[in-house]
């Protein structure tokens, strides 16, 4: 193909938000994007149900983590998005819950940029207000939650990130929502704690959230942290804690 | 109509993340709660294009603000919802963004539960997420800001809330979004600069995110503040800052 012909065809980048996983939280521009491509790159946490949208012949391209396989590297995820782009090819890349929090989405921007093809970044339901939603409360609650935040509890090498900020983590006056926190849960509430925060806080952990195999746990911020110390084998997962919790009674 | 009656209706209650506007951001469920509906009650930023998708003969009923008009209190909406539910009616009331994020769900959960009525929360798109979307940049970023942020900068009364965490908003390496904050942003940023936050933080106002109208404007945290203290005319608006917001380069 000739550099003209490339230049002809017009590839486009989406960057579509999954939403947490129910494909009936997928948005109408999600399910658009997902009719029109000619190629779809997904993760394991965006994928099955959700990707019944996908017209027949599409290409279909398995980018994530899966147990037992090593997954491609961002970078190579990256390209391959640009080449097919430069094909021009309608792409669209998956991303589970909203890409904008806590979804890797740099990497991608910027090779979009680079590359000097068009992109859009298409917002989607984030698993925490999800798992709100699904637990029956507010993340936000007048007089009780003013802030509601979200980190994640998992750094490039599976550690807790060693540059959170404990001191706005440990107010119960917030609403935290730990973000791929599953392994590292019980690290952070030891420093929570130690920063004054009352083992007592109220806390919840939303496994599978808006799956059919969705499972909510309450207790203290010490509770689902020792809970979460023995269960390594439970499925993809966010912690929320803070004053607006409802308790575990 | 008789209790028997009542009882056998069996109404129920829909708490339905409208998204930040753009109809095409509804979620699959959104749009079927409100094709389902029988009763819509509905916010003006909740409104237009949104409701296409409910049924011919089904009740639509405006609660929210408008320009020289006073709006039903809290409560009143709350006693519509029920009342509707109690008479069988299958409700839905829409709210704009997420409603789990600054979304006053609490007293409809509440009134939902009091009354015995079954309940649902649909979550959807934040127009936090939606701006950011739309900016082209993540609010989380690796080694940049490791921690997101909501508050909302709009008091009952319409000033800046009192007991706001400064020093957990004064962090440039969080990306703070600032729901409904847009009259109160010069406050809150003398507040920041005083506790040490950098005024060349980079910053952003977008309006009307995800509508045809929508803009955005970028600069510091300073010129920001400044920027909004002469246009009070502006429509809903979204300020987010933080180191990860790209400059206005």
């Amino acid at each position: 193909m000739s550099a003209s012909d490339q230049q002809d065809k017009h590839g486009h980048i989406s960057l579509v938000g999954a939403g947490p996983g129910d494909p009936d939280l997928l948005t109408l521009r999600a399910v658009e994007r997902l009719s029109a491509a000619d190629v779809v790159l997904f993760d394991d946490l965006a994928s099955g149900p959700l990707l019944k949208h996908v017209r027949p012949g599409a290409e279909l391209i398995a980018v994530g983590k899966r147990a037992g396989r090593v997954s491609p590297k961002q970078s190579q995820v990256s390209r391959l998005m640009v080449a097919y782009a430069r094909m021009g090819k309608r792409v669209v890349r998956m991303k589970s819950g909203d890409p904008t929090i806590f979804g890797r989405l740099d990497e991608e921007i910027e090779a979009a940029r680079e590359a000097g093809i068009p992109f859009e970044i298409v917002p989607g339901v984030t698993s925490a207000t999800a798992a709100a939603a699904f637990a029956g409360f507010s993340l936000s609650k007048r007089g009780v939650a003013r802030r509601v935040q979200f980190v994640t509890g998992h750094d490039v090498d599976g550690a807790l990130p060693p540059d959170l900020d404990i001191a706005a983590l440990a107010d119960a006056n917030a609403t935290t929502c730990v973000f791929m926190g599953k392994a590292t849960f019980a690290a952070l509430t030891s420093k929570l704690l130690a920063h004054g925060l009352d083992p007592h806080t109220p806390a919840l952990v939303a496994s599978e959230v808006s799956l059919p195999t969705a499972a909510i746990t309450r207790g203290s911020i010490v509770e689902i942290a020792a809970f979460l110390e023995g269960r390594p084998e439970l499925g993809a997962s966010i912690v929320i804690y803070g004053a607006a919790v409802p308790g575990s009674g």
